[in-house]
């Protein structure tokens, strides 16, 4: 048998000669990526020998690596059997490639500036001229005599100092002493950024000293067994401390699931990772940290807290270095949360001199507004329709969605993945609505055209497609001899006014902001888009349908997951951080549920633009 | 049934009528002295009836409370019978004289001055004009933004705030806020100080608004099935952190006891206390702390922590409010522990300008000089002969200890409790030497005379009590006849050598100190006892054997538990304990183990003066 190891990880595994790398890293539970079952054929098994390394590169390899990656040591793991003893180290995706694509816009251009420090020491060994306390050695070695130390740490400190001979790493955070080491362990500084979703967690691994993107993660938030939305969680929560402790649960359970994944496909130990960022909606954030969230419901939807909040992992349960630190960036209130404040970082729209617009829009639509050096807030009860929820054949963007439609002689589909058409996703609508006013099928009220009456003028096969259904007129996007589920999939009247509220209520919210600032849309100088919807949304059809300002289409830009992105930004850079401390102090959160003016900018923002 | 409600533990309970107010206490579990069974004549059982109140005083009230009282609504609980429905107030230890004789010298002069604060508040109710959280609206009405608040305060706030209708009482430390109560509890505001002793563990329950000790406890450190000495203890807990673990927990479990029965004593709730004030030796300290002691036991000594720490209460166990703090104050090197700066600060050694020498003698001996504006310390390895240990009939000062000893024509003895003599505590062997020594029993050299050879100036009937035994002489001070044991009670040669360690290096320590600040015994202007044991030392005796500086009687004083009283003090004073966390840095500590100067004079103290 022969020892292979497997750095970073230091996992060991004795193997047959002749087993090949890829079959000995499987048989140690270490991930090393590949697609072509060991054939050679993708080229992704990407490994560094470091020792033990016999034999020339195959065929495969040399289509695979360069020369001087071949000359390092790099090999395909499922082309090398192991001969000796070897020693293996994996490749951990931190390049400046996948940075980039990882922190989009702004967010690539951040400095790394991490709030954690290391600090490898050589401390004088105790002597009876010499008998300071270990604590207090460690200390005054720092030269950091103020540093606030937990119990735990102080309570192992002994041993830990004498590991390895008085050589140790100090982890510090600005005020505390976090970690201390055996060793030098200055080359390995990790944390999280997390964005926490009603439906979705987004997981980031990072290296705090590059501020690369090392592995990503995703999954659903498993609360989602208590409800879809935040109003029935917040009703289950408020329940009684039981079941507000059981969201809290689910929701570490799942982000404790994530952290494994990062961890195994990077190559990372639990104590490396010191901290994590997380961003999330107010109730999300409630229900991560288990506060109680009973008063965001009724009016006047009162948070119970909204600065940033600081807290141990260990106390939370988080999977990484128990002193480690879990930061939750501030909220801004009842609806408007610390997503929105990462997306206000990602967009730096707390340092931008134009007028700026940014929307986030899911079941809430979030609302930015930069202008004249303010920084305006609201939500909008946008309502479930994007999301696909009242929605007749409404469902997620996955397979067989429709995502985009054309309307001329007839209706022509696209899908995700081009499967057969299963339902219809938030994108799909808004273009199904705007190419139907285009046609003339709807009229700029929302109202489906009488085909008999006033269809005279539509192409006979779009006529054939409209139909008299249980909510008034339809219109059959796809016939159940094509679509996935063997039912016809269709647009109702219904579901066009759900649409109507839906972009009404985001419009006026527009407006408001703008008023509050005493601007008008001509004045915004850029709209982004922030979220999965709007990379996905055809920015002219949300134009014509008058969900978004009425200004051309290259002031509109999606800016992805720009929430992830400022979670990001304030995990890797102390002063991004600093910036979102400070953002509930400037920004100003307009209310709009009472306001006159919204409920009249609302009422006119129903019908479609002619 | 009637109902009996018993103030201000609101403990309720429903009796027959015809049940006394002692029966129903009882029943309620509701703690009221007493000890005269029922019967009146102890007059112990004093409750104050604030409702409810029926019949005329018997004779045993009339004689055991004044006209005033009576009038108050004071009763003995044992001669009142329920008749209505009765509220009844317990009585609280706390006047004044309590306060005095439980803080002795220059601790009684302390005012109160807590670092904990209540605020009582009415919060304007949020609206949808107002919508700021739970917890910024508490942090603004108290003027206080930059206070640290914990997780679970912040989880539970929005419930505690709607409990009386935003009527509330802030509970802050100096930086962070510790609860939030329903409704006004400003008049209820609790502490604890500790004296964790090796064998001995004190508590103190104090009002920390006026600064009234309202209840003491003492009990057995529960350890000692580890070992007597801190050596032991020390030897069990470096074999593993689970044995650690175990003395920590052992510590925690006594002192949840002593705490259960203040709380009982005083009619204090758990939630009440919301700080607690530790002192102990530097091993006492480690282990109730749970922090690693293994480098204390070998040369250098050293301690793994030495500033003062402060900790949830939760995090350590302890019986009280969870968000409470408990602070453990600094130590000064292995073997000078927070006991010591607690006896600094009772004797306000870092304040006085005279020369000051004060003595905490236990199997450690602890020596602090205050002189020209220094202050040292030292320790001494006295050995255990003061408590007993290795002293052949050694015993502790417990009934039947032999405390003082005559000895003219005969030995006449006085012991603890008057009981039959059942060993030799420490002050009886240091009583019992220095007479020996004043009659000619046993030369400056501490050798016994040799009856047979020297003995002829000797009075017959002492000089039958001498007599040779396995390790030498040795003289029976208690014949088997009149002991309660059965046997002879025996003082030997070789106990008498373990008495001349003990005094040549506590003797020895003095002089050390004094010659590294340049003064001489005489310089001296005044010596100070701390601990039981300098209580009931006879300072004439300990002067005649050398183990105190030679000076006149009267420059000498016992001032009792000072340790204690330092930990009181530094409960309930903020800028007490502000000197306390200020001492490691002025402290001197002479390590005499090495010093070439404390091996001499131990060889020249090792003789009785002549």
């Amino acid at each position: 048998m022969k020892k292979v190891t497997f750095l970073p990880l230091r996992k060991e595994i004795a193997v047959q000669p002749g087993t090949n790398l890829l079959q000995a890293a499987a048989l140690a539970g270490v991930p090393v990526e590949g697609n072509c079952g060991g054939k050679g054929t993708c080229g992704k098994c990407r490994v560094k020998v470091l020792q033990g390394l016999h034999g020339e590169p195959s065929t495969s390899e040399r289509k695979a690596l360069t020369e001087a990656e071949l000359a390092e040591g790099w090999v395909l793991a499922c082309q090398r059997e192991v001969v000796d003893d070897t020693v293996v180290e994996l490749q951990l995706s931190s390049d400046a490639h996948d940075r980039k694509s990882a922190l989009a816009g702004a967010a690539a251009k951040i400095e790394p500036e991490p709030s954690i420090e290391k600090i490898a020491l050589k401390l004088p060994r105790p002597s009876i001229d010499d008998q300071t306390p270990d604590l207090e050695r460690l200390l005054r070695e720092l030269q950091r005599p103020a540093l606030k130390v937990n119990l735990p740490l102080i309570a192992d400190l002994p041993g830990i100092l004498r590991q390895e001979r008085f050589k140790i790493t100090a982890v510090l955070s600005e005020k505390q002493l976090l970690a201390v080491e055996p060793g030098d362990t200055t080359a390995r500084m990790f944390g999280l950024a997390f964005d926490i979703g009603t439906t979705t967690l987004m997981g980031s691994l990072m290296d705090l000293r590059s501020g690369a993107v090392v592995a990503v993660a995703a999954a659903t938030n498993p609360q989602n067994i208590y409800g879809s939305d935040v109003i029935s969680r917040i009703t289950y929560a408020a329940r009684g401390a039981e079941n507000r402790a059981a969201l809290q649960r689910k929701v570490i359970e799942a982000m404790n699931g994530i952290i494994r994944e990062l961890m195994q496909k990077a190559g990372v130990a639990q104590n490396e990772i010191y901290e994590a960022v997380a961003v999330g909606n107010t109730t999300m954030s409630h229900l991560f940290m288990g506060i109680d969230p009973t008063n965001l419901a009724p009016a006047p939807f009162v948070p119970a807290f909204q600065k940033a909040l600081e807290v141990e992992a260990a106390q939370l349960g988080l999977s990484m270095n128990p002193s480690g630190r879990v930061v939750l960036l501030p909220n801004i209130a009842g609806y408007v949360g610390s997503d929105t404040v990462a997306v206000i970082l990602a967009a730096e729209m707390d340092r931008r001199s134009d007028n700026c617009l940014a929307v986030d829009i899911g079941t809430n639509g979030e609302l930015v507004l930069a202008a004249k050096g303010r920084l305006l807030t609201c939500s909008t009860a946008a309502g479930p329709a994007f999301e696909g929820a009242q929605i007749r054949c409404g469902m997620r963007a996955a397979d067989g969605a429709i995502e985009a439609v054309q309307v001329e002689d007839d209706v022509k589909l696209q899908t995700i993945g081009e499967a057969a058409p299963r339902g219809i996703c938030g994108s799909g609508l808004i273009d199904a609505a705007a190419a139907l006013l285009r046609a003339g099928v709807i009229e700029p009220s929302g109202r489906f055209v009488n085909p008999e009456k006033e269809g005279h003028k539509l192409p006979s096969r779009l006529k054939e497609r409209i139909r008299r259904g249980q909510d008034g007129f339809e219109i059959v996007l796809a016939y159940a001899e094509q679509s996935a589920t063997g039912k016809d999939v269709v647009l109702t009247q219904a579901d066009l006014r759900e649409l109507q509220l839906a972009k009404g209520a985001i419009y006026a919210g527009f407006k408001v902001l703008l008023r509050q600032v005493g601007i008008t849309e001509a004045d915004v100088d850029s709209v982004l888009l922030a979220g999965a919807f709007g990379n996905y949304i055809s920015v002219e059809s949300a134009l014509s349908l008058g969900l978004l300002p009425d200004l051309p289409p290259e002031k509109i830009t999606p800016i992805g997951n720009a929430a992830g992105d400022g979670a990001k930004m304030a995990l890797i850079s102390r002063s991004v951080r600093e910036r979102a401390f400070a953002l509930p102090e400037r920004i100003e959160h307009v209310e709009l549920s009472t306001r006159q003016d919204f409920q009249e900018e609302f009422i006119n923002a129903l019908a479609f633009p002619k």
